[in-house]
């Protein structure tokens, strides 16, 4: 069976998705069902997880269901998000995590100084970290290097649908670290998806081109379905590319 | 249910495959069923189909269960084509085909007159055709015009892997005319197959890709998810594409 | 010297501009002159040539100092196209004519089998025939076997700056036949033109990417230089592609 | 008059290249010539600038006539960069430097922490720092924040060739940064110089381009004409991308 394991838990779905933009918690519930996704990214700062009196993602999402994965989103600091995690984690308990340091409010490429730096702070705090980041290998390598448990490049801006911009960056990252590599960012179709993993990457982690579908259950099943078919398609091995068709072999040109 | 109707006839994979260029007839049974398709093509100049002291396909890929697609590979004129199909259909009682007639050995890129002339001469004969062409959308128009049951335009030269190197055209050819839309030739990966879809086609016919892949039997695999991945994410509407991420929403960023 | 001859004329500049979609013909002029063109198409169908009451091209661009190329553009049959040259003919003398017959009004994707005949029958008719077409190699083997002196594929449609969107076939055509290869349509910008001059393509025609930027006189001197940029780097002979640097050398990474 | 200016010094070229690469100083000489450019970067640790019974890129490229750029091709480290720029500055009075520390021998990709550290103490010590960089939009807003004079992101691997892989983020960069962004590294051909300028980039640094050209002097002459054709073409404002062409113009289609 073809799983995959980070910071010693494994799951079989590579698929990793957001829970936020949908219209309701209802819909989010149904996209994530649809999606298969064991791991799901809650914004700690920005849902609800402590209020009973107001709808709540828990009683939507389940916990005991889903590895929740709690999340910087909004922190441009390295200090804001190291407070925000650790909250989290009196909260809720939850160790394993996904740092996002964020550049700025137009672009939310990541501030890699400030990641670097919370990355080093949430490890000597016990965390077990994530890392959202750009396509940078050696910067990828030096978060593997402190111990994060998974690098998460961009594949292009957060909620920009533009796919993988530069395949190659990403391929020499998942060629340059041993921990799983994610593409976390960018993808807007079903084909992004399948290249990201066609690449190599252990996984996907999306959130817009789901919710933000016009009919975002029936997008989740379709992200589904397209990280196993670039899952297998790596595995399998693809033909050679060919300029020209080849003529020579005796049943060449036979479809 | 999501279905595709040609000539009558109602399927519900919507990947086609190739039969030749498998190590041998076994392998090609099995990637066949791999691949869920329904409808295989098989290149009934080359294909033993009646000579019982040799392999036969027909053991191996029973036409109770698939539906047998003859077609011309290997044929560069009308004349050999409806040559071709005539012999085949009395054979096998054949009458849904798919004509190809090839420009040359080197690039197997379609004979478009000679095209048009072996496709009006088998219409008039009786034949269902599916008929391999260009991306060339007044060509395409022409041969639905016709009587053509299935336009099928090239993504890149046969067996060469490239992808849709035009979607583009493909996309005016869907938009242009009504019989179904079939990619045929040029698919090598999984998210090749997928783009096929998401441009709106209405199915993929392979061969290359799946029987050239390191691992022929997972590569049917992946094909069949990519195909109903790309489906899905057509039908499911993406996201729009932006070139910044949008932080006006509240919960802009939020993954 | 670096010259490019059709029909038995020899140029120094390897682009072809239109003469239409100016402001005014004081416009056309001065772009025309800024390019460096030696050919201007003209679309005789619609460009007043005749009624010396109207503002007259001729006036502001002269068949003296530019070679006219009378064009078919607004022909969607082989009648009216060839129609529509022998009353250019018999009004400017003009032998060397650019065919194009259209398939319809929304793509202007060329009407390939109304186009052989067209070709067909104005090369009987004494005339040299530049050749708008499809990026079919085999169909552009076939108008030069018949007599055309220039194959002229689309890079993409008229008039949608979608530049070289197969660059593939526009290679095979170029490869396949031995008359001058020139893109026609479908150029947005200067890296556009390098790009079709870095096929090995002889020449680039174009309108709309000049006469539509927002300074033409501008984007002309840029498609001169683009043009002649891209000829020197197809001859000069471009760096071997690499996925990663190369460290072995001793110099590697010195810039 | 389009110049360029970067700390306080005015160009007209916007073509920079490397002095590396080529069979002798002969041909660095003569390459650079046809190219056009006034600023020629050196690689100071491997370059003979002091030994006069060696050859001496001096005696063929005249510092009297180019603005030399010292770079620290070879640095690992922020230190290594430091000393190597100190030792230059000491042996020809340079203040206006290339930064370049590099990642790994693999790849070149630049090693940005230890490139931040660098440049703020290269700045603090009163030089003028041109800085390659990834293409991380953010970190290239803190290099300009902490007083480097131009932005140099890389369009890909140092000596790869691949061009310009993500248009997007240096374009944003381009957006982002007040200084001159220049693309260094990556550029292959004459289209993706121009590329480079179309973006809107000051200009574009390269070597490998022209010296592994198989004509380096032509590639140059390419290059210097890629270079004028791709700002000419930014500044003239291209025309709008249409899927379709526009028939709704009395001359839509007219070429």
């Amino acid at each position: 069976l073809d799983t995959f394991t980070v910071a010693g838990k494994t799951f079989s779905s590579r698929l990793l998705v957001g829970t936020g933009k949908y219209k309701d918690f209802e819909e989010t519930a149904r996209a994530i069902e649809a999606s298969g996704a064991e791991i799901v990214t809650v914004a700690v700062r920005r849902v609800n997880l402590s209020d009973p009196s107001k709808p709540m993602l828990v009683d939507y999402v389940s916990p005991k269901t889903y590895t929740f994965l709690p999340n910087t989103a909004g922190c441009y600091t390295a200090d804001e998000s190291v407070r925000t995690l650790r909250l989290a984690r009196e909260a809720g308990g939850w160790n394993l995590v996904k740092l996002e340091v964020l550049g700025d409010q137009t672009t939310l490429y990541p501030n890699m100084p400030e990641t670097l730096k919370a990355a080093e702070a949430l490890i000597k705090d016990g965390f077990e970290v994530m890392v959202y980041c750009s396509d940078d290998p050696i910067q990828a390598k030096m978060l593997e290097d402190m111990g994060c448990v998974a690098i998460m490049p961009l594949g292009s801006l957060i909620g920009s649908g533009l796919g993988i911009l530069n395949p190659t960056t990403i391929r020499i990252i998942k060629e340059t670290v041993s921990v799983p590599v994610l593409v976390d960012a960018g993808v807007g179709c079903a084909s992004d998806a399948a290249v990201a993993m066609e690449l190599g990457c252990d996984g996907v982690l999306m959130n817009t081109a789901i919710a933000h579908a016009a009919d975002p259950i029936r997008m989740a099943r379709a992200m589904k379905l397209a990280i196993e078919a670039g899952r297998l398609s790596y595995l399998a091995g693809r033909m050679p590319k060919k300029s020209y068709a080849d003529p020579s072999s005796p049943i060449s040109g036979l479809i």
